[in-house]
């Protein structure tokens, strides 16, 4: 199999974690699942994403001291692997796993899929758990001094036949359940080690070998970012997914910041491949975490967020609870012209960038078309025009020479064309994108 | 101007570095002009390039001692810019500069570039000569604080108007003389600040500006590696090529650390936007230096370097003093099928790498060709195959269940096909490389 | 009780790790307290020290493959206290612990110590072990992401009020047991966390509270080094001895590089604050490590080492099995003049070092006794000579015209002065050491 | 000479920079001298020191745009010695340099000092100035990668004969002119070589050597900090002050950052061997700079950094114009009891310090005097109290079983003891210090 035909264009969906941190069960998932499928699948949006923790028990119930609770009981096989929390998610029991809520999913017309940690268990290496298909224990292939910075539930799996075939195991289990997306946590930036950050870059090999393996077309995510720009040809070549950024919260230091990250891995988008500006912070948020709130970025800011995310061929996970989306961020995940620019076909460049503004554009190569996206990322409002005969100007033949330039994707405005340069006014933080007319 | 149509495809070219280091006088460069006009032009070689303090004084006199000579006399106009040293540039004297022997190199149908060093001489600071087309002097653009750790001509410019100014006039006079392409150093990596080795930034910037106001299409190339891979967009933006290693010498080691080198910018080669794997150490060297010798490369790894650089798409500047250059040296340049791969519309790929191998591909886009390499990166006699069945294969449609994969560029033998896998028994360092049949 | 009172001299004794590494037994250690008894308690020697892993079971049994093996078995009570692994050490059993080895060695006029690893064993935080004198389990005190890098056996403990009372029920049981030394490894320098290399610095003070706590003036020892300038102190605050160097073994250029440490800690030697050189790597070594040998330092070597060891004032701990020492190892240890050196009191200063010589000096406040040692550190014979005239003489009034300027320590011989400088012909990395006449 | 000799305990002086930055006249120094010998001198202030740039022409006048006029003309001579601009120094003029100043100054009982900056003058090197008592030039001595980051006056000197000779013939001029303290900048802590910052090693001991051979006993005091603890021995054995902070302002956090600094270096003050905590920016300051001011600090913190750095140790160099000190400002200046701790032979130690409080104690070890001070860091008032059992405690012997423990140094107060502690509270920033009744 080759990986680069498991997503050829950047994932869509949604994710748990944003609103319910890891307190998410099996009817949450199902109701998410039944509002995209109504709602949102018809804007190509396909994959329901269970995150974190969903194999441990009484999670999220010492909130107020731990988010992961330390030693506490995972649920798994006699070989190792994790298994659903029966009380959040009662399918599962019986030995099932996710199988019965991925059928559910895909009985909708959606994907399946899953977060895990890099690692095995560490209750597993301390009870000397049996690896399957070999004749060593969970101890034998568990390192002791590979761990995670933020999450206690596991130890690095050493680079061994017997680590593959814990890992072979754990793939083969997952693509019976008929899991078709995991979200590999711990592994694109190792930050307990700050001096060798990519200390898991063995198990980002042996996690797609078992892909492979197992026969079932899984996109490989890995968190959390940020990644590392010199590994680059290693994440192409392993993954599909990599995060590009630290968490993304609804804060406009953290959407801004994105414009410096976008510019280091505009060359890295391709078939397959996709630097990942990570979940959309949008909507209804935090219920989990013990404090519901709604997206606390301005209307601008999150089109600004959308746009770029689209333009740059990030993948896009929905953070909100689907079913308590309002009206104006339903739209924002509806807007067909915005998300036709969601193709790894439009390449992204980086035009200029400043503290005060940025400009973007992408061609695509397949249809020709060529889109623009101005941005005012000052605290300002900001008249934004862009000098299209400048020397960073990919596209050496257009015209500009008519008075409108294009139809904005979010108002339907028409962006005027003076002396060649388009130019809009702009609210704080806020853009405007447009296919060139 | 767009600067991506000054150097369409990877400069190919002579530097008189490696042979004369700053010793080059005007008879040198002519008698390496005639050679490439007579011998070399018509496989696509076309820049004669003058390297480093051409318009020092004495420059090698005290070599013992110093590569270059402080505070010593650089030959420059009322206005701070230097010219070259008349006793080494005859036809320069009389304020003519290089343009005579710019005309010299235009008349055999080739390209003339020049070195410089990022800044205003010190000289001219102590001096405060004025700045033309300012009322001020060298010493308020001149930074104090900024200066090379390795030559001790110049201090940075400051950024300010009257420093564009400077630069303005510099490339005013430089774009009178007839220069094609200026190689600018200590500012891709300015290694006396390893806290800021991108200090030179707002210095290249101008640079730019002041190339868009000469009118000339002058090809800038950015010196000394490494470049700075985070800051590879800004590069793309105002270079046409950039050193991505140290200075690259006629030893293994350096040549086999270029595969890691070109794993990390093979996504950054693009009409304009050339990545530099630095010159081609081969022939007869080091005259300048005060002891000559011939390349310590094996016949293998001189191979090996020509087919990585060309199916890299790096810039390809010959070292060697060209009328000693031996038949196999000549052999080395003038392979037409090598050279038919050094275009940026052949998108290079590494597919994998080890201490002891490297495969590469490339694929052109617009041909639809595709070529091959296997490397041979340990010190003993090796068979490299490849299984093109590999998740790491960009190419989704081909077939290779043919039993010749493809002849080899260099002795024009059949590569073997077993089991749909390219095979090859190679030597120590060395490589096979073949467009797919 | 003032720490500074529990070793008011460096402490002299013998350790287990170099000979035995994991595999001391209780035979092994009395038959070396046995010897130190009869031999060398006379010049000072008295402690006894069990080194790493006293409580695991089949330690050493899979030395190939693990100097410490992974999630094995700890002897421990019902609250999380490490004992002695009973097959080892058979008068522990039935809860006895350490107090009948104590005793023995105590009625031999010694004093006993252990190794200890910082924190709480991962085994029983896993297994939720209650703390003595809390309500709270080892879970609950044990920091999952506080981990040994060399070591699998323990987790940090939190700074918490509970962490406190495990400590404290900790020193509790040892000072029951008679231990009047403890050896605590992985805190002095948590090498894991190379950007926080003291993030054990809680732990420091919880251990010395609990020490105070226990009403036994256990002497406190923290391993591993290099010992961390900016903590000393910290360090003195807190602890006797601190290692000031990676660990030590039988090889020159450790040796000598303890020359630069020892000039960077001089300062810092006071009554029960001791910067500490690490084990004397001399006679018989690695029985434990699966390959016995003898000390590869030369005479010189080891005349050097103990030379710079006394006149420093560093702890002095044996590494060799004491009973297979030879004349010339015994005679290392023995040499009163050289021991007279070791003593708070004689302020140690380094006068001048290069890669070829050292000079240092002692000057000892109580007694006025003025020592001075040259060391040759190059590889060749060199004659060594000092004038005592320099800017770094820390002695104002000294008068050295006279012929003769002190009789070696180690050879008897006199050593000449000549035009007020003591001169020595030095074999390779030897050195001579007297007292001013 | 014993270098040691030269500044038996810490100098105490003015120095002109807090006030007068770059442009301080003779008129100015000699005010400040006479309010010295009338006021100070009897309290044991004696240095009078010409802070940087005495040498340069129109020093200030630029001062909107530069601290330090880059490529201007500073006064020399023609060997490439700096001399006293004579435009702000009258009476240097015809070659007299500082000798009548210093005369001056030596007339009233008071010592001379100057601010140098390590290396030779750009200008000099430029202009291939001959250097005294040798056939070299200064271009051959001067190092053109060794500036300063934030002075553009020299080049640092090279470690050859030729280099020595300059420095030799700049201190016979000192000396010559009766100098008794130089402040050499630019060389403790060489910061434009973050890498590398102890770069100016070499010259350090080049001085060193020079003041030896000058004959006079000129102190020798090290700029900018911090200075780096892992150089402490080669501080200590060629110079007797070395800065321990960046500058100190009239801000608390750079007094508070003080205690953590004064922990660092408090085993490091000796006889002759003083860690500098920089100037006393008290009283009138900021002149020079263009917006005189009043010290910014409270009373409080005023009696805190005088407290510290006496019991300390410290270098007291008062930045204030003299002749402008109020009351509050004197008193500070003239409390015999607080400057009676200011010597070597009271060892300080620090016995605790968190964000709120620190507590020191001193001991004289030829006196017996001991000293206590209790600081609250905090910005609330606070009770600060000391139980003198603890731990730290370096006094095994005293008694505090008394009511009264002291009286405060500064207000006369008693200080109460309640079992066996002493307790006081505190204003913010305030601290309590006396000798131990």
């Amino acid at each position: 199999m080759n990986k680069n035909t498991f997503a050829v264009t950047p994932p869509m969906g949604w994710n748990s974690y944003d609103y319910y941190d890891t307190t998410v069960t099996e009817a949450d998932v199902k109701r998410n699942a039944d509002y995209m499928a109504e709602h949102l699948a018809a804007f190509g949006w396909e994959y329901v994403v269970v995150d974190i923790q969903w194999y441990a028990h009484g999670a999220g119930s010492r909130r107020d001291t731990y988010q992961y609770i330390p030693f506490s009981e995972l649920e798994m096989d006699d070989h190792a692997r994790l298994f659903p929390d029966p009380e959040r998610f009662p399918s599962s029991a019986g030995g099932a796993g996710f199988k019965p809520l991925a059928d559910y999913v895909h009985d909708r017309g959606l994907k399946f899929g899953i977060h895990i940690m890099r690692g095995i268990p560490r209750n597993a290496a301390h009870a000397h758990m049996p690896v399957l298909g070999t004749a060593l224990t969970a101890d034998d292939i568990a390192d002791p001094s590979s761990i995670c910075r933020w999450n206690p539930d596991m130890y690095g799996v050493r680079d061994t036949a017997a680590g593959q075939a814990y890992y072979d195991s754990v793939f083969e289990l997952y693509a019976s359940w008929g899991v078709d997306y995991v979200k590999c946590d711990d592994i694109c930036n190792t930050n307990a080690y700050p001096h060798d950050p990519y200390s898991g870059r063995h198990e980002i090999e042996m996690i797609a070998a078992a892909i492979q393996k197992c026969g079932r077309p899984i996109v490989l995510s890995l968190s959390p970012g940020p990644a590392l720009i010199e590994q680059a040809w290693h994440y192409e070549t392993y993954a599909n997914l990599w995060r590009i950024t630290d968490d993304l919260w609804d804060q406009w230091p953290l959407v801004k910041d994105m414009f410096r990250r976008c510019e280091l891995w505009q060359r890295h988008v391709s078939v397959g491949c996709f630097p990942d500006c990570d979940m959309l912070p949008i909507g209804s948020l935090g219920k989990g975490f013990g404090h519901p709130w709604t997206c606390n970025l301005t209307r601008d800011e999150q089109r600004t967020m959308l746009t770029l995310w689209c333009l740059f061929g990030s993948p896009l996970m929905i953070g909100s609870e689907l079913p308590l989306m309002d009206d104006f961020t339903v739209s924002l995940l509806t807007n067909r012209a915005v998300l036709s620019m969601l193709t790894p076909d439009a390449k992204p460049h980086q035009i200029r960038r400043s503290e005060e503004e940025a400009v973007w554009e992408a061609v695509n190569e397949k249809t020709g078309e060529h889109f623009l996206a101005l941005f005012n990322l000052s605290d300002e409002e900001r008249e934004v025009e862009q000098d299209m005969d400048v020397l960073t100007d990919i596209l050496l033949t257009d015209n500009f020479e008519t008075d409108i330039y294009g139809i904005d994707f979010w108002t339907g405005e028409r962006i005027l064309c003076m002396d060649g340069k388009p130019r809009k006014r702009l609210a704080p933080h806020g853009c405007v994108v447009c296919r060139v007319i």
